[in-house]
C-alpha cells in the first residue's frame, strides 16, 4: 500500500512525521509520499537519515507550498489553502496515487480537506470521526469524537450504520452491539437528540442495544456507540485525562511511601502492558467515516511510534474496504 | 444539625439508608430523621441493632406511605406521589424540623420534588447537580451533572455563578477559576450552546478561563467547570468507568505474572490511598444547587459508608449557607 502523509501536521510536526515516515518502512512493507514543504522535509530526512537505516526509496517526497496550523479555521483553511499538504496528500487518494491519507494535524482542516477533495459517500449527510476505544476485553468504536458538533438524529443513524460497517470489517465482528450515548440504560433517559435518534436506529437492522452509559462503555458492553460529536470528544478526552490522572496518582502514593518502594520495578513492567493498551498511540489515528477514500486523523501530540502505527493502521483500514461497505449500506435505508 | 434522610431511595434501600444513619449517629454529632414506611424501617432498625451499639434516640423515624422507584419518571412522580419520603424529606426541611435533605434515590425525582417543596431560588431557573471531581491536587466542581438535558447559555451562566459561590463556601477557593467544558482550548472551539455561553460569561465578575478540555479536569486546570447536564453526565460516569477498567487491567496484568505478584501487598496499600481519592462514596452526595434548601443527591449504588458521609457533608454544606450566597449572588446580576 502506498500511503500519503501529511509531513506539516501535528505539534511535532514535520519532525515526527518524517521520523515516523522512516520507522513504517523499515517496519512494513508500505510505502510512503511524504507531502509538505520539499526543502524542509529533505532536510529532515537528512537528519534522521544519520540515525537510522532504512530504504530510502520508499519514501518520496511531494511538495506541497502550504500549511494549515494547528488554530486555523477549519473550513476557511481547507477551502483558501488549495495546495496545502492536506490538500495534496487527498489529491494524490483521489487520484489513485496513493491507498490512504494520513495526518495529525488539525483535525477540522484533515476532515473539511477530505470533504472537499474525496467527497462524501453518496447518501452520507455528514461524516464522522471514529476511535477505537479500549475496554476491559477488547475495542468498542466510538462515532463521533468531534467532527459535527451540532447533530441531528438522521446523522446519529449513519454513525450507528458507518461504526457498525467499520467495526465488521476492521474488528471483524460479524453482528456488533450498538449502543447510543446516553445518561441512563433506561428507554426514558436521554435528551430530545438521543429519543429521536434511537427511534431511527431501531427501525434498521442493525443489532441495536439502546442506551449505554459512559461507564458502560470501557466494561464492553457494546461494541458500536455512537454519539454527537462534542459528547464524543468529551468522552475521549476525559477518559484520557482520568487514566493519565489514575496513574500518576499511583505513582505518588508509592513514591510518597518508602514502604511501597518494593513494588516499583513490578509495577514498572505492569503498568506497561496497560499502557500499551490504552494508549491511543496504538492505533495512531481515528479512521474519518463516510469520506470516498480511507483518511486517518492522529492525535497533534502524536510521536514517531504513533505515526508509523498510524501509516500500518491505515493500509489495513484501506485495504477493508470500509468506504465501499458503507456505500452499500447507506444505499439500502 | 438535623438530617432528613430518604430512607427508601437507592438500589439497596432501606438497607443501606438504615445502616448508613445508624453509622452516622455513632461517628458524628449529627441527628437523623429517617423518613419512610415506618413499619420496614423499625424492623431495619432492629435488625441493625443486633450488630451495632449506637444512641437510638438520635435516629426518629418519621412515616411517608409512598415511595418512588429508581425507574420511574421523575416529574410524574414527583407531582402525584405527594406522601413520598422524599416529599415528606423536603416538607421536614422547608418547615426548619430539618437541615437538610440526603436522597440516593431516583436523583431526577429527588430533584423534582426538592424543586416543588423547597422551590428554586429567585432568579434561578433551573437548579443543578454539581459534582466535586477528583484531580491531581484537589477538587474541582462540576455543574451540572444530570439535572438539565437540554440546557440554554444563561442556564451555564446561572451554573458558573452557582459553582463559584458553592467552591468558594465549601472548598474555600477564594476566587475559583470558571471554565466551560469544551472540545478545545482556543475560543473557536465548541457549538452554540459554548460560545452563546461562554459570552455571557465573560460579562460577570467572575474568574472566566474559558473553555477546558474533559482531559483538563483531573489536571486541575480549573475549580469550577460548567456544561450541560447530559455531556457533564457522561463526563462522570465515563470517568468512573475509565477509573475501574484501569485499576481492573492493573490488577489483571499483576495476577497473571507470577513475576509480579511480588508487588502485591504494596500495590494494595497504595491503590486503597487512590481509590479514597476517586471514590463518589468519600462524599457520599452531589449537593443540588439552586434550591431553597440544602439538598444532597447521592449515587444509587451507594453502600451504608457512603451515606455516612452524605449526612455528613449535608451537615457541612447546610452550615455554609450555600443557598443564601447563591441568592445574593443572582440578585447582583
Amino acid at each position: 500500500m502506498i500511503i500519503a502523509l501529511d509531513a506539516m501536521g501535528g505539534d511535532k510536526a514535520p519532525d515526527i512525521n518524517v521520523e515516523g515516515a522512516i520507522l513504517a518502512v523499515q517496519q512494513s512493507d508500505n510505502d510512503i509520499l511524504l507531502v509538505g514543504k520539499q526543502d524542509i522535509i529533505n532536510k529532515q530526512l537528512e537528519k534522521w537519515s544519520k540515525s537510522y537505516t532504512f530504504p530510502a526509496e520508499r519514501i518520496k517526497v511531494v511538495n506541497a507550498s502550504e500549511v494549515i496550523e494547528m488554530g486555523e479555521h477549519p473550513a476557511n483553511a481547507a477551502r483558501h489553502k488549495k495546495d496545502s499538504s492536506m490538500a495534496v496528500c487527498c489529491k494524490l487518494v483521489s487520484s489513485g496515487q496513493a491507498d490512504a491519507f494520513v495526518s495529525m494535524g488539525n483535525s477540522g482542516a484533515a476532515m473539511a480537506t477530505s470533504l472537499l477533495y474525496l467527497k462524501r459517500i453518496d447518501g452520507i449527510s455528514r461524516p464522522a470521526i471514529s476511535t477505537s476505544f479500549p475496554t476491559v476485553s477488547g475495542r468498542c468504536i466510538v462515532v463521533d469524537v468531534g467532527a459535527n458538533v451540532d447533530c441531528k438524529p438522521e446523522n446519529l443513524l449513519q454513525f450507528a450504520i458507518m461504526g457498525s460497517v467499520y467495526c465488521q470489517n476492521v474488528l471483524k465482528i460479524e453482528r456488533p452491539r450498538v449502543g447510543i450515548l446516553s445518561i441512563g440504560e433506561e428507554e426514558s433517559k436521554g435528551n430530545e437528540l438521543i429519543f429521536e435518534a434511537s427511534k431511527l436506529i431501531k427501525n434498521t437492522n442493525l443489532n441495536f442495544i439502546g442506551n449505554i452509559e459512559g461507564g458502560d462503555i470501557p466494561k464492553a458492553k457494546a461494541d458500536v456507540v455512537v454519539c454527537d460529536g462534542f459528547v464524543g470528544n468529551v468522552f475521549l478526552k476525559s477518559s484520557e485525562g482520568v487514566a493519565e490522572m489514575l496513574v500518576k496518582l499511583i505513582k505518588n502514593a508509592i513514591a510518597n511511601n518508602p514502604l511501597y518502594w518494593g513494588a516499583v520495578p513490578f509495577l514498572k513492567f505492569a503498568m506497561k502492558g496497560v499502557k500499551r493498551k490504552i494508549d491511543y498511540g496504538e492505533q495512531g489515528g481515528a479512521p474519518l467515516l463516510g469520506v470516498n477514500g480511507p483518511c486517518l486523523i492522529g492525535h497533534g501530540k502524536s510521536n514517531a511510534k504513533a505515526v508509523k502505527n498510524a501509516v500500518s493502521f491505515a493500509a489495513r483500514y484501506a485495504k477493508s474496504n470500509v468506504a465501499e461497505k458503507i456505500a452499500e449500506e447507506i444505499k439500502k435505508i
